[in-house]
């Protein structure tokens, strides 16, 4: 059963996923499938449709005018092998006064993005784009119901090497039963930054970085995308809402489709101009209780997976960042994707 | 040339090392190399002695009696693509209220392990391994006499899925002009332990996994090797000085061999029982100035690369760990490996 233990060198909390050690891990790891191995892959693969049975009972789906279970559009799924659960409860088990653990409460849910096993996120059309945050949004207000959970991770992994597992491509949300030391962190720079100033630090650094410009990659009249003047990795880069007034889990499906439209133009130039890059995504929301606080503005990050974090990461916790954010947005803003 | 950024969100400086882009490396990243490209890697092999002038100048070396150039046991060179550069200053040049930065100043040395290209720490001798010890203290002295570096990081990469861009052993140092917002998190978490109780954080974890003994790896009279309640990652292991009283720049040389004989027992265990796996190695110490204060326990990070990061790790910080510490410890010490 999945637990959580805190390091007191660090103020981190642990998640132990005894569980997750059995997850599917292809054996050619790195070599490109071939044609019969990714028809192999079709038919056992949990998230095409038809294979329904073979995931845990669906949460949500978004389904067509047929009644077939396997017409849907998007379906949403507990992870087979979760990092967390609904059914632990989040109560303290400390052994001593150094060594403290709770149960592995929490909640780990799929988003399966279509039905399509081999599109990939930059080849989905808007429409589809929209249909899966729609769906995040609205699994994420369901969890928020839950008040047990203090926080919410939503979150895309793209390609094995930024840790996918099953290739059909899907989202996945995490509630946990504690705040991530690293969102106390951005809270505290977020909220010293209010109490000097008055104003939100995401939104001046928004502004500040459309009248700057050399570090903008793409603009609509609701969204901003941007490389951040100190982007931890190669081509980090930041979709941030420009006007919107509205929390993640409030925000209407017109704001929400606006981000579709973003979102799909970033990664195609991403997918072009860097070669369908492995990267991580997530949506950076405010912990429980502080969505409508104007101390932080809810924003989507996408970090592709160009580097690997070494031992001077691991002993200082810095990055080295090997590409300049100005030169990372004038390529994506010239280069040959679509724009 | 370098820079430093800080991400106003997180706290973080960011080193910008754009050279660092032109690293070498293997185009068959993942393939075994063959004979012949073994042979043809140490005939090119900056670090394979009679290769001496393909290195910046020398720093340092341990010599034989022999007074040929190529007649060394441990050799100190900067590294060639620097991370940061001591010619650079560490003036503050920020870009308007937001956007701070700072010249790229600190150093960046390599220490190469041994003249053998192909012979992996655990496979050096006691002998070896102490003078690898003792030329990083040396090293870490005398970057100490810069009074512009405010913390250190000592660290090594084992394996390209480490990080490692060239095959043959060695150690970096990387001095930095800032005090990473890690060390500052683990310097209030120690401190404040410290203040509350009047004990050293680390040596009271140390006798609590003693005397708990279930993590513990291995035991000598001055060291203690244990996973730790809550490590971050699979197998990840530390050594911890047990009744040590000097810092890690003035612990005497039977001391860095004591050391040296409970590392490599550490690495034979890994290297044997979980098939050599890729791994980071960093030496913990305290930020400048404090490296006599008692609230804090220089110590040694072995961690495994066994699983990757994703995307909930870039949303919340927090880490999923698929190996409980008993498990991995019992396993270890139970191993096939040498002990």
């Amino acid at each position: 059963m999945p637990q959580l233990r805190f390091d007191q060198t660090t103020g981190d909390w642990v998640v132990f996923a005894p569980l997750r050690k059995l997850r599917p891990h292809r054996n050619e790891r790195f070599a490109p499938p071939s044609a019969e191995s990714r028809a192999a892959d079709r038919a056992i693969c949990p998230f095409c449709p038809g294979n329904e049975s073979l995931t845990p009972s669906e949460i949500f789906a978004v389904r067509g005018d047929g009644r077939s279970v396997s017409d849907w559009r998007v379906r949403v799924v507990p992870n087979k092998f979760p990092a967390l659960m609904i059914e632990e409860s989040p109560r303290r088990c400390d052994e001593g006064p150094l060594f403290w653990q709770m149960g592995g409460c929490g909640a780990h849910e799929v988003v399966v993005e279509s039905p399509e096993h081999d599109r990939v996120l930059a080849q989905q059309s808007v429409d589809q784009i929209t249909l899966v945050l729609e769906t995040l949004q609205r699994r994420y207000r369901d969890l928020m119901g839950d008040r047990r959970f203090q926080s919410f991770t939503l979150f895309k992994n793209h390609g094995e090497g930024a840790g996918t597992s099953l290739q059909h491509p899907h989202w996945q949300i995490i509630a946990t039963p504690v705040v991530p030391r690293q969102l106390r962190l951005k809270h505290a720079q977020a909220t010293e930054y209010f109490d000097r100033t008055g104003d939100c630090l995401y939104r001046v650094l928004l502004d500040e970085e459309l009248s700057c410009g050399l570090r903008v990659v793409a603009q609509s009249d609701a969204f901003a995308a941007f490389v951040p003047f100190a982007a931890h990795t190669p081509f980090e880069t930041w979709i941030v809402p420009k006007g919107l007034k509205e929390p993640f889990h409030e925000t209407p499906s017109r704001d929400l489709r606006a981000l579709a439209t973003m979102l799909q133009g970033v990664l195609r130039k991403l997918y072009s101009d860097l070669d369908n890059p492995d990267f991580n995504l997530a949506i950076d929301l405010p912990p429980r209780g502080d969505e409508d606080q104007s101390y932080f503005l809810w924003h989507l990050r996408i970090v592709p997976r160009l580097s690997t974090p070494a031992g001077f990461e691991l002993g200082s916790g810095m990055s080295i960042n090997t590409v300049l954010p100005e030169e990372a947005a004038s390529f994506l803003r010239s280069g040959n994707g679509a724009s």
